[in-house]
């Protein structure tokens, strides 16, 4: 079982060699991490002299053997808090090397650097653009190609009989694409899999996804959403746009591939988790923004997932980014339609244009609308219970990744056999206008002139079908297949949703919602008998479809902006809010949002915007961990390679004292290293000693820090021999001497709010004297969350 | 000169008795400032053994007179920082009481009040769109009434001869209508004045602006705008909206008017800067959004202005308040117009609907739009430039009420004889269509059928004239008619901007660009012979509105998509996006934006979003006021009065420390007490002696606070025996036992962080053993500012 963490899990020791957690020992923390705060909490002088007596490089075998021996449970539990992820640090190292730089900066220098992130930002939006054109024409092509062949098939044996044949041809056809985008993300990126917005959410919240924001992750991605989309399944390709966007902004920003090993030696300065946390916000936005034609709903979806603090020229760019990615998708595609200029498709999905005129709604109809948010976040519900006891049975069950590829192509079989005998059995036929908007009309058993109209729901891109929904004229849809189209549709995308494949889950939930907003739509019609203009179907299907989606993923603000703009059309803001608002009332009484349960699932150290309300009772004292494992101004190279090394507790951010006291008293604070800065200086052997006898060597600069980002070498690669472990490291000039402090005594929701508004990563607790008494990180604040009993506190689990 | 201050200046201390800064002593500060600091930088000891021995009152009016003896000069200067302005305090006072309310709270408790919260802010919406609505229709009923009664004489007498008896007529009737409007606000409230926005952006900012959110206020400015645009002045209606939704905010969501002297006894919870400052936020962007029919444009103004803290459920709750508002306007409007339920009115001003198949733009008109922002940039740079000096003048010789109502009235005058003299001169006759859109055609000496096109634009109201503007067909105005009415109301609204009277500057900025933009578009058009549709005028026009709009205020996100709502189309996005940023980047070069501008001729201390680029030289040893009065835990009440009284020090907040040294040394820190608090306790006469002796006496509570907020009694207004002088008073459990703190060596940059980010009103500095070592404010870290010549830092003055 020990491959589960690898292929489920989002982060993997056994893949990262060496990733480490910021956790320090707990005295208030769960019972598994019991053990673990044992064998650290001896003083560090202990463990100095027991471990220099060994030899190191043996050492990591026996604690390497020793943590793959013991069975790895996997506990995937929403109860308990993973310490396998860090956190990004969106607070600079403010240390000497850092301020000297900033110093030497000339005025001109900073607006250059200024040039230099709209720039970034241009390119963020224009690749953005180019990958969600480079999706939807590939996906249009192979797509059409696909629906060609299986429509000539079915008009060949319509009148023959032998339509079985035609039923294999087409699951058998589904089922090789999503074989093939199957077997590229559970082989080779598991992290490709689903729609990558779970991912992003925890990104900009501040939790390192190990290879989240990856090239290969890309490409698969990109591949993967192909295969799936084309392959029937009832997906969308919207959802991994905002993870493509990311990815793109974190590749272009950093001016090098760690992956194609190319450093281009541009925009070295974005090097940090701060810069850099800053263009992948970009990055998500200008994805939204290709995704849905709309450059605010990417911006505010940025701002609500992302950002802590609000910086005005920061939005501004990643409205910029927006604006040139929608931009550039419509223009290409303008092109390649062959009509050049004619900006009219800003978004891979598009709701079609509402006339205000003709779907005016009355003020009557809000009680209708909201009764519809409430029936949309009951259906969410049901969708996010059942998703979820699906991913669970997924993660006991289904984690060999040759179990992953059987599940999605069984699943792509039977979407094909489902809507197959769905367009079989129905008996909607409708009348084909001359000017029709269907893309492939089936006509099987239906007269000549007349073509099925369940096919226009099953037999299409799950775009169209929205779209259709939308803007077919009233009649164009009986009752009985809407009724039957929702009730299959959404157990569907239920069981799609999770699969080892690239899709995202917003397209079949507007689907599903548009549905049966129609289906309301003509049975309110037909309680009156005046052929009225009052329950115009389409939107209804648009009010369903908002009701649906914001029953399943519970945003708010930016979903709003994001079905305004898709819709082009600022009257139904009003209505969508709402409808969006009573979604999520209804939705988060019985569970929570889809993205919010898989990221729980995953254990991850999430924060909210707030701390719990009812947590005014707690205090640093109790939230901290500690004892802190503290180093000294200038310590021995011993003591610290022996710290980095001890992987029980793999601690990332060790307060600097003016002297480590031997009996374990705290002791003045007077800076704070993270273990990457550490790393890079054993690396380079910044000794007092060597630096006096050899004069000559070049000072250790900011750019070898840089170099060394994202991915510091683990400790276990930097070779520290007996002779040197003797000497002093002065971690003065590395350090940074103003770390945010807060005393013992500050609540739980004061520390939460700097912690958050700053994003920090570590925050020092000190006593009234500035001593160091604990520190407090991510997964200390994470732990308490409100339950449905009160606050509750969440398990600290090694997996 | 005395009361230039108080009729021209947003705050006044003649005015305001005991309003107060919070500054403290300052080691480096200006010259100016070096006096005020040798007074009180002698020991506190020293201070109070002087000051006991006298009378209190006798002090009190020494000091008075002494103030008022010395001419106030009034250093309206943009490099200065006032000491005057108060700041919002955006972080809780965590001291026990508060901590024991919050901890006895239940779950239930905190649920319910944030359905209050939602309740407040469907209330700010609801009245911001009635007020609106009031507004729109009493000034439609009124601008009817004079354009009609105009009308008919114009008509009677251009046969005749004797047009004068008309001008006259115009002149007089526009001048009594805005003599009104400038009596009221010159004589009754002076903030009123002009449109609001930089008041409510230093609100939003966190800088105590005094009246600025009263109901008084509030009446002035909607009788004052309803005033100003009947009376044809070059204004718009739109601005004030703002200040006036984030006066309603203020008055509901405290649950009493001070002014009324009623308490409601609800919402006390909400009685604190960091909630009303919430809710003033949604006020302002529920005024953005009835102004423009721009909901999510309100959101986004507000948090460009206001938000440092990004926090979810805030910004959707303003986003209820939003579309409350826009929705209420919309629905009384259409009830207005005999069409309920035709939600067509969605904002005050209405650029009527762009449809995007007539309107959309080219590749290749890109450029010609950013050449477009660039003049707009220059003029909108040209129209600051001018507006600077002539505010410059204002101060200096038009600060007396009647003077500045009798400019009020000349500039009326003006307008209407200008307006008078461009429609009799002007040749320009265009035939009256049968359908035609024009409320008061005149046709003066057109011929039959036809009517004067110089009188579309200035014999109307500005919005309508922005309309005809966007939408009238070609060839409606011919292009010295535009060139000529660029011309004149481009000066026109310079000089009205700054008048004494309610007004915005938003509708001319609009009308101007128009005006220009068409030009352009006429002046394209005919470079081409063939009469195709690409520069279209209508499209020119909306492009130099937005043009003009942006060189004048420089907003960014914010406008771009309130241009987008109001136009409502999304297509124009990235057009208007690109024109607003060159003309934001070209005005930039020359000017500040009006409001910044008039921000800074007001030396209000306004924190930008980060620390100047070029500041991490700067510490917090070096930003810091010191030495900081300190007081005790457990105090003298005569030290405490003393202290208080002091009126050339006037500080805010003390630091608490556990024993005050006789020479000055620093003390360890343990708390923070704002001079609010103890006016509150010395007003109860919490004092140690008193509670020991009165068993019974019930203990202060959390509510004492909240009952004197916000205008806390002065220090003069208590009563302290000679007795009760040696009292004692028990801060520990009213101070804030942890505030933030920062080490002396934080670089600028990071302390701006910590202070922007979490809304600090006093930030403690400490030194490594937690003595406090000095105090950050406001004015420490406003007063540094980049310049043309790098970084520069501004004066301290009293003024």
């Amino acid at each position: 079982m020990a491959n589960i963490t690898k292929k489920v899990s989002w982060s993997s020791r056994c893949d990262e060699f060496g990733a480490v957690g910021e956790e320090t020992p707990l005295l208030n923390g769960s019972d598994q991490a019991r053990p673990l705060r044992q064998m650290s909490s001896g003083s560090t002088v202990f463990q100095i002299g027991r471990l220099s007596t060994v030899d190191l490089e043996e050492e990591i075998i026996a604690e390497e053997d020793s943590a793959s021996g013991r069975p790895k449970e996997i506990a995937h539990n929403e109860k308990l808090l993973s310490l396998k992820f860090e956190s990004l640090d969106y607070d600079n190292i403010e240390n000497q090397l850092f301020l000297e730089e900033e110093r030497r900066m000339s005025f001109l220098a900073f607006r250059c650097l200024e040039i230099s992130r709209w720039v970034i930002c241009g390119l963020i939006g224009f690749l953005t653009g180019l990958i969600a054109c480079f999706i939807d024409i590939v996906v249009e092509q192979l797509a059409g190609i696909k629906y060609k062949v299986i429509k000539e098939n079915i008009v060949r044996f319509t009148e023959a009989g032998g339509l079985s044949i035609s039923l294999i041809l087409w699951a058998v056809l589904n089922s090789s694409f999503v074989m093939l985008g199957a077997i590229m993300v559970a082989f080779f990126e598991p992290i490709a899999a689903g729609s990558g917005i779970p991912q992003i959410k925890c990104y900009l919240n501040g939790v390192k996804i190990p290879r989240v924001v990856r090239l290969k992750t890309l490409v698969i991605k990109v591949c993967g959403v192909i295969c799936s989309v084309v392959g029937g399944l009832a997906v969308g390709k919207e959802g991994p746009m905002i993870h493509s966007g990311a990815v793109v902004a974190a590749g272009v920003s950093q001016g090098r591939s760690t992956s194609l090993k190319r450093d281009f030696k541009i925009f070295e300065y974005f090097r940090r988790d701060t810069e850099k946390r800053d263009f992948v916000s970009a990055g998500a936005a200008a994805g939204v923004s290709a995704a849905f034609g709309a450059p605010v709903g990417g911006v505010l979806f940025s701002l609500e997932e992302g950002a802590s603090f609000w910086n005005q020229m920061l939005t501004w760019r990643i409205f910029f980014a927006s604006m040139i990615s929608t931009f550039t998708l419509n223009f290409f595609l303008s092109v390649y339609h062959n009509k050049t200029g004619d900006l009219s498709n800003p978004g891979l999905i598009n709701f079609g244009s509402f006339e205000s005129e003709a779907m005016g709604y009355n003020l009557y109809e809000i009680p209708l609308f909201m009764a519809m948010g409430a029936l949309g976040g009951l259906l969410g519900a049901l969708f996010n219970f059942l998703n979820y006891w699906l991913t669970i049975f997924r993660i006991r069950y289904v984690h060999r990744p040759c179990l992953q590829v059987m599940e999605a192509v069984l699943v792509a079989a039977v979407t094909a056999a489902v809507a197959f005998i769905m367009i079989y059995f129905s008996v909607d036929c409708q009348p084909l206008a001359p000017d029709h908007t269907e893309e492939y009309p089936l006509q099987l058993f239906c007269a000549d002139g007349e073509y099925n109209s369940m096919a226009t729901a099953f037999f299409n891109t799950p775009e169209r079908s929205v779209r259709s929904l939308f803007h077919n004229p009233r009649g164009t849809y009986n009752a009985l297949t809407l009724g039957l189209f929702t009730l299959t549709y959404f157990f569907l995308a239920c069981w799609t949703y999770g699969l080892s494949v690239s899709a995202g889950v917003f397209i079949p939930s507007l689907l599903i919602g548009a549905a049966w907003g129609r289906l309301c739509g003509i049975l309110l019609a037909s309680t009156t008998s005046t052929a009225s203009t009052w329950a115009d179907p389409g939107k209804y299907a648009l009010i369903g479809a908002a009701a649906q989606l914001g029953g399943i993923v519970r945003m708010t603000l930016s979903l709003t902006v994001i079905m305004m703009e898709a819709t082009g059309n600022v009257t139904y803001g009003l209505p969508i809010m709402l409808v969006l608002m009573t979604a999520k009332i209804v939705g988060d009484y019985f569970q929570e949002g889809l993205y919010d349960i898989h990221i729980k699932l995953q254990s991850v150290p999430f924060l909210h915007w707030e701390a719990p309300a009812t947590s005014h009772w707690l205090t640093a004292r109790e939230v901290m961990s500690s004892p802190v494992i503290c180093l000294n101004r200038i310590e021995k190279v011993g003591t610290i390679v022996d710290i980095l090394s001890n992987t029980s507790t793999n601690h990332n951010g060790f307060p600097v004292v003016v002297q480590v006291s031997v009996d374990d008293e705290p002791a003045k604070l007077c800076g704070l290293i993270l273990r990457s800065q550490l790393i890079v200086l054993l690396k380079h052997k910044v000794f007092v000693e060597l630096a006096r006898s050899r004069l000559t060597q070049r000072k250790l600069q900011l750019k070898d820090f840089r170099d060394a980002y994202p991915r510091f070498p683990p400790i276990q690669s930097i070779h520290v021999s007996q002779d040197e472990r003797e000497c002093m490291m002065d971690l003065t000039e590395f350090m940074n001497p103003t770390p945010y402090t807060v005393p013992l005594e500050t609540s739980l929701p004061r520390v939460f709010k700097l912690f958050r508004a700053l994003g920090l990563r570590h925050l020092v607790v000190v006593d009234d004297e500035n001593r160091v008494n604990g520190l407090v990180t991510r997964k200390d604040l994470a732990r308490y969350h409100l339950g449905k009993h009160g606050l509750e506190e969440l398990h600290l689990a090694q997996t």
